[in-house]
């Protein structure tokens, strides 16, 4: 498996392709073209092809690829076969609403732990998740050995709060305040700006009138 | 201005410059280096270099380049000076979240009106923002000319709606559901999967450590 050159790109595709997959094994299909995939979840066939031959023989030319075959691979790759615990930081009106989202591609993703500052919800249970005040938050991530955390905090503090995640041992952080935050190399920092992505779109809808922006 | 060839990762990084220059003009700064820019968002210089280079001679070499001058031109660019107003379908968590958001860097995106099927909110104004029915979504989007759909409802009902939109006239939407949507070519449609965001975190966490997912 030559997993190390994998453009960031088809990364991004992965749960896509393995969401649908799931969808169709569900359906009790066991065969799928890179055809049928690229008309259900709208890239093009091509490309489908080439993320698939980053991950070695996957498929027969003409024969189309093998469902149950790629589930397992991807789940493998996706780490969809363990449970991965993920702390929130910050249950503000943003932070609320992803407590009660459901990562509805995965059981195998579930916040475990939500830390706060104000006084009417921290000691309390939330949607199903106990919400421990911040100055917790380093001894509650060691004790539950979690590597990843959502950051749905002011902007302000992000920064200092990066710092003590990544002292209480975070490895890969998603982002969703405006900050531009610093970590050592070895954590990952994923960025989810909302304003960023309107304004994107708004470019686009002015600039590229015919291109999709996908 | 030769903006047709731009690349899509350049336009995702102008709402970040554009955001970082008007810190520096408000703290009274009027020149800035690719440099300073380059440490301030964490975006390497060579790359704010290439990225300026689209729009033609933005600075001279070794002068740096003029605040203002760029925050006329990127504020032109992206289009932050008129107002925008978005719709938003699906008044659940993540929409109610979304409602209360304030799109920080910039005063020139605002949701106009949002709508939903849930009988005690439709025809109240919720943070703000009056909450229509559903079935007035055509007539509501055609008179206020909006352009731009936020979407948050449940997945299974997301291509109806869509289908709809752009009969309404919508030409960008902002997709936060797992539907994989269609709509004609000159309609953008953007995706944030925040499932698939969190599981390509776990993909880079598990098979890349020294790599940075920005």
């Amino acid at each position: 498996m030559k997993e190390q050159s994998i453009p960031k790109a088809t990364v991004k595709r992965l749960p896509l392709y393995y969401r649908y997959l799931r969808i169709l094994n569900n359906a009790g299909k066991t065969k799928v073209s890179s055809t049928e995939l690229s008309e259900a979840i709208q890239v093009d066939s091509a490309t489908i092809r080439r993320d698939f031959s980053y991950f070695g023989e996957l498929g027969k030319r003409g024969y189309g690829y093998d469902v149950e075959d790629l589930i397992h691979f991807f789940g493998k790759i996706l780490n969809d076969d363990q449970l991965t615990n993920v702390a929130l930081v910050g249950v503000g009106n943003l932070g609320s609403a992803l407590l009660k989202f459901k990562f509805h591609q995965s059981n195998s993703i579930r916040v475990s732990c939500a830390f706060d500052v104000k006084e009417d919800i921290v000691g309390r249970i939330v949607d199903g998740i106990p919400v421990y005040p911040l100055d917790n938050m380093v001894e509650q991530i060691k004790l539950q050995q979690i590597e990843i955390a959502i950051l749905t905090l002011p902007a302000p503090q992000a920064q200092t709060v990066v710092d003590q995640l990544v002292d209480a041992g975070i490895k890969g952080i998603l982002n969703f305040t405006a900050a531009r935050l610093t970590a050592p190399s070895d954590v990952i920092i994923q960025s989810v700006d909302l304003t960023n992505e309107l304004q994107t779109l708004i470019y686009f809808l002015h600039h590229n009138p015919d291109k999709e922006a996908k």
